[in-house]
């Protein structure tokens, strides 16, 4: 469900770097298939990229889309802040500025690998979260 | 009015597939001036690029907005999968996993060469359609 | 709060270029601080970027999402066109065909610098604005 993009300074992070912090957050969304978190990196040169209007090289700023569910009003903040938490290692402790702003978008008008994504109450659902993977529901066997 | 953004792995598409998956997409949108459809190919190298934490190099990932048109509700299982239809033969049958998702933003906040956008039902649209380009309207004669 | 994104043809612009750009685009939120608003530059080959079907190198498609406030009804028209007059010198005078389109998402779900942004309001708004960097509430001296 969700899609983070990554915007970064270029050499900010190692390959290994990435795949730890694709690990952290990918563990923030414990109740879904792990194929559900997508994630790209991308580093941006200084010259195309601006913070009020400055030249940045230690900023790092992230946008991303959740798709599967909305989270509730109460949950927001507490959500954030364990965003952040799961980022820190890479954005704080090694001395860059950061941001990242979620948006939701419709259950309905997602597709992944040709198939809408069951719903969460489904026995569909919880084989693609146990087996790590789309598979359609097999045909009764009646 | 819909911006397709397509993550694929590197070396994944040449031109000429690029070309033909453009068409493939922009045809999706028959009711609209053909201008209105974007679309941005972008490959990501495996270890910018991660699904369930795991780098990929198979996986192609889209995402799109649409401004011009809400689906209706009952229109959109169709859509999602007439959009898979479209993408077949540079996915699946070429042995990529996929994943699209597509979120609806405002008509209001959308321009297009220093004009909004006009109404489906106006002459302006009508004359974009066909003429295929974004031209103002004439002072009248009169 | 804004985030624009900037598709562009290689070397469109130059490194000048771009941060007069994003002064312009930056003087577009005078009320915002300086520090909320993100550029990123990108610049898309002619074979990856489709309007139409056509792959082009003379189109610059810019995608924004605003997260700090929602424009009111009455005021989105005005201030679509105060967009393409800030962009105008680098599109239109240029020879440039474009396109941009705005998205409005949640500012319960955004976080800068580990720290939900304040409500504007609030004396923490004011000495963001002033300072022009995001601090931490002081605990009272009291």
């Amino acid at each position: 469900m969700p899609l983070w993009k990554i915007y970064h300074p270029v050499d900010a992070y190692t390959p290994q770097d990435k795949q730890a912090l694709a690990e952290r957050i990918t563990n923030l969304y414990p109740f879904l298939p792990k194929f559900y978190v997508g994630i790209v990196f991308q580093d941006v040169p200084k010259d195309s990229f601006y913070i009020g209007a400055k030249p940045v090289d230690n900023f790092v700023r992230i946008w991303v889309d959740h798709i599967a569910k909305k989270l509730d009003t109460d949950s927001r903040e507490g959500w954030v802040r364990m965003c952040d938490k799961a980022l820190a290692p890479f954005v704080k402790e090694r001395g860059y500025d950061w941001e990242f702003h979620i948006d939701e978008t419709p259950f309905t008008l997602w597709s992944i690998q040709g198939m809408s994504p069951p719903l969460e109450t489904s026995e569909q659902y919880k084989r693609w979260k146990l087996e790590n993977k789309p598979t359609p529901d097999a045909p009764s066997a009646g």
